[in-house]
């Protein structure tokens, strides 16, 4: 093919897997996006599977081969850099690649992803949340990242935790009227299955019943699933839906507030902070000047960045714009609206 | 044996089941604990044979058969009264008990426990958490009780999340210092089989790495027994326990505010509002004149009072005192320690 030896960074998530191909330029050749790729909350199996899924669909948009690649980095949620982790060395030797892949933190790659300083803070928040600190390019604090059970206060987890719970306590009378109900129980019980007449507890609605039926019928991680329903309520005006936004960025700051200590970039990933509304507006008004907020999609450039610092390259700002556009690029053209659009037009 | 017919009431809760055989003049006669008795929560086999165990034990007790008995009466979480329930019927046939069980919720049961006035209401904390009010001897409003996903604030599971959240936020640096935490490690982990050296996420604490690993390797459940760890802190002066605690006798308060209208007995079961601490403070605290607090121990008295009713008698105060401290002696007889007593005396 008569170019550079690639790059390789993918950037594994708990829904899905973003792969991307680049020059030690700088030049996003190849982007592709497959299934969940976090073995500690899929399985080896699956993640496996959503990883390859991502690699080939990228190397068949560059039209190259593992063989081209020189270098591959993996970020994946609890793979601290330099992780002895084994796991993706099956799928991609399976392809041609015969090195190790080099893992780093989600986190870390999220952070790179917006900033190139050696020094900043990261800030994510999805369906998790956490705050790290880096200092010299490597995490040096960790805040939250606890999981639903123990922390992940913000996240939207805990958001859909509290709307399914505001909408109960309206049923129960022990909380005030809100828009979160209908479109809980819209979503939970489309079909109104769960509507048991007569079964209800004494003094208890036949609207809570159903809600307590389909609710225990299900997992906890589902809850999270609601979180879209808080922001559409809050953009109607809903006081309940406006609180618990406001309070998931009043979180999210407390726990930026663990690990600050000098100014510094604050890179801010994650669909809770990044959509417009409450949650947004609440952390960003808690930043102090020299804390610039910059958000990013995901950390697919800093698996990039991360990549070339391991290849020995000091990648400035200059050079994370040229991953950014490129990337931003390759994405519009593999989106499905284009794809349908090109297809249309043959 | 040539003495009255006998009424048998049982009070199957999640944990144990009490069976208690009594005459209709409110002599209590035999009784007996068994396994847990909920089959929603542990299934129809394992609920059915706690039952059995217990009414086996009070029958023993007694030196009876169920022939004497003429109406046995249930009290069980989610059974309403007149709850249309078979699961009970081929243990106690086995037995030689030919008519049906009359099913009742727990939730007056505990009620009638303490009172037999015609309205009042009834408050039970434990595992779980609800609210009910009685008028004219039926429960016509409920208030909580939706279970951990979606409620019972101040539960014994709503302590035991926040104690170990606490403990969380403590190593995470993202909350105060507390006793809690070194307990929760204790009662989780109490070998520190958890404990890996070196494999903590950068910029978090061994002791949080720990404590994120057995959390997620048990059930959220489980977290329901961290509740004494609460009241020996708030005990010993922890600020962190005390406010958990606090904050649960105001939840408390809360659910009861939802459902109160007319003055009326407050009667309270559950061991979290009859411990004494903050919780009962916060709660007794709230408690306006003309809503007298009355504690009982579970809903076993209930069961009787409930019995009667059925039978047409109308028990009065002195009736429920009377089986009160008869089921009373009878328990002090039954108890290991007594055993153990008695033994050494012969």
């Amino acid at each position: 093919m008569g170019r550079d030896a690639l790059l390789l960074g993918i950037d594994a998530g708990g829904t899905s897997t973003r792969a991307v191909l680049a020059t030690h330029s700088g030049d996003c050749v190849g982007y592709g996006v497959g299934g969940p790729g976090n073995p500690t909350a899929r399985g080896v199996a699956e993640a496996s599977c959503g990883v390859a899924e991502a690699v080939d669909a990228a190397l068949r948009a560059a039209g190259g081969t593992l063989a081209e690649v020189v270098l591959v980095v993996a970020a994946v949620a609890g793979h601290d850099a330099g992780a002895e982790a084994r796991w993706l060395d099956p799928a991609l030797r399976a392809r041609g690649f015969t090195d190790d892949v080099v893992f780093e933190s989600d986190l870390l790659a999220a952070y790179a992803s917006g900033s190139v300083s050696p020094f900043g803070y990261g800030v994510v928040c999805g369906t998790g949340a956490s705050v790290i600190r880096v200092e010299k390019e490597k995490t040096v604090a960790t805040s939250d990242g606890l999981g639903w059970m123990l922390g992940d206060r913000g996240s939207g987890f805990w958001i859909g935790r509290r709307v399914v719970r505001a909408a109960a306590a309206h049923l129960d009378g022990t909380g005030p009227e809100t828009a979160l109900t209908e479109g809980v129980l819209t979503m939970l019980d489309p079909d109104g299955a769960a509507v048991l007449p007569g079964r209800a507890v004494s003094g208890r609605s036949e609207d809570l019943d159903r809600l307590i039926r389909v609710v225990y019928a299900g997992t906890p991680a589902r809850l999270a699933g609601l979180t879209p329903l808080a922001f559409t309520a809050a953009g109607a005006g809903d006081a309940v839906g406006t609180a618990i936004l406001t309070a998931a960025g009043e979180e999210m700051l407390h726990t930026f507030r663990a690990v600050r200590t000098e100014p510094g970039p604050v890179v801010i990933g994650g669909s809770v902070l990044s959509t417009p509304g409450p949650a947004h507006a609440a952390f960003l008004a808690g930043l102090d000047e020299g804390f610039p907020p910059i958000a990013v999609v995901d950390g697919t450039v800093g698996t990039l960045i991360l990549a070339m610092r391991r290849s020995g390259i000091r990648p400035d700002e200059a050079m994370r714009q040229r991953i950014t556009d490129s990337l931003r690029a390759l994405r519009a053209e593999s989106s499905p609206v284009d794809h349908r659009a090109r297809r249309s037009r043959a």
